[in-house]
């Protein structure tokens, strides 16, 4: 497997496949990679001629109190994981080559990035959309790989994708969960062991809302306040949000009457956690 | 020549070309075409192997009291010159093509378009970044062309391909004059006779510029209100900015010690002018 650091060089590599006709899928990661990361990777590695793992930290996806210096990196491990997994090129790229001195443009999208992780973290998605278009253009994939865990960006890519006419085919995919329920995180690893037991609240808030969605509820406003509260008595975790949201314009609903997402978002000691599942009504 | 109106049938008619390895060219315009515009074609036509030429009027770049409803349109004469010119495809969406229910995603680049206009007209560049966005990702060209009388929106896309790493390469050709020195534009149809006259204070402008570097001077504030005097003893205009700039960073200089661009903005009547020349020192 190839390790490239610089746009020129992925530029060039994947050129000369592409001429050959050869597809190519890519998998934007920010390392310290787990079983979710590796699912989107051997997908991938299924439906392509060629896999391109990038492994890059983005400083601007981060906000000023935010973890980036803390953000847990294990490249050898990284490489280890993709060389097994058949990937072919990581782009493991530096700050500096991605945000060369006089960088100033932005990709942002409206709407959907104002609830949930965007109120808390507002830099957050503005950073995810700008890297994400650098990596398409850089890659230039047949198809790119994210995780549901991220749900709220993945619609946020998806939205980007369809505005700007980008050619490439988003394939989101499901959450990886620990054999407890537990949603596959890099920062997983801030938990302390009576925290990781907290943090089972989150995924045990969707048995909740399943059973109460079984007993007819259908005030969505009872459901978030239900899981509010159950987190808030069962754990030492914080609420973030939790909110139940129309699966594709990720609105609070206020009443069942067709899918529902629902989102949360916890702070447990250093990590903050997020987690959602889908529920067809 | 072809004349396609959707995204996809232009992307399904490009896909086939390079497949076959052929370079494609792209003029984006919004029409009511000029010699400026056709000196693009031209070069884009003696470049390229296939040559699109993007007509539409792209409502997100005029602010809310500009001239959108007014802008001058004759498509089937743009037609007749493009096919002249030997212009392969002209792309003309419909602005619900372009920007569908639910739109909303922005490309913007910052810093150099806090200046000149971009000072008064705040979220022109914004739609200019994106709509060109967009035609990159639906025309994929090799090239793309663009006049340098709007020179700030040539450096502001220039900024752009490279911040986001976009594959194609920017070429950006010199002003077309009329006879008189009036730099083309769709814009001058909306000048009166007397307007007319007024109008060429701003290429003149240039002559007294070169005069006093001649001179010796350089101290750029005296070139700017040497400038703005010359306009407004000289004519009916009324001076929205003249600036003496940096060529790539295009902020304001005190002094003169290397090359600058002198780039200006006026109203006459119903028009809003802008002009620009590069003094070599």
């Amino acid at each position: 497997m190839k390790i490239l650091n610089t746009v020129n060089d992925v530029k060039t590599a994947i050129k000369e496949l592409q001429k050959a006709g050869r597809k190519v899928g890519l998998v934007p990661t920010m390392g310290f990679l787990h079983a979710g990361h590796m699912s989107l990777v051997k997908k991938s590695v299924a439906d392509n001629d060629f896999t391109v793992v990038s492994v890059f930290v983005n400083p601007t996806q981060f906000g000023p109190n935010e973890d980036l210096e803390a953000y847990p990196r294990d490249f050898e491990n990284d490489t280890k994981l993709l060389t097994d997994a058949g990937a072919d090129l990581i782009f493991s790229p530096s700050p500096e080559e991605m945000y060369p001195e006089g960088f100033s443009t932005k990709v942002s999208v409206s709407g959907i990035t104002n609830a949930l992780c965007g109120l808390s973290r507002p830099v957050h998605f503005d950073g995810v959309a700008t890297v994400v278009t650098k990596l398409f253009n850089i890659v230039n994939p047949d198809r790119a790989y994210f995780g549901s865990k991220d749900y709220q960006q993945l619609q946020v890519i998806r939205r980007m994708v369809k505005d700007l006419n980008m050619s490439v085919e988003v394939i989101g995919m499901p959450i990886i969960r620990e054999s407890d329920g537990l949603a596959m995180s890099s920062r997983n690893i801030y938990l302390k062991p009576e925290e990781r037991t907290s943090a089972l609240s989150l995924s045990k808030s969707f048995g909740l809302i399943q059973k109460l969605l079984d007993n007819g509820e259908r005030d969505a406003r009872v459901l978030r306040q239900k899981v509010v509260d159950y987190i808030n008595s069962h754990s030492s975790a914080h609420v973030d949000y939790v909110e139940i949201i129309h699966p594709e314009k990720l609105n609070s609903l206020e009443t069942v009457n067709g899918d529902i997402v629902a989102a949360l978002a916890v702070k447990i000691g250093r990590a903050r956690l997020i987690d959602n599942k889908l529920f067809k009504i």
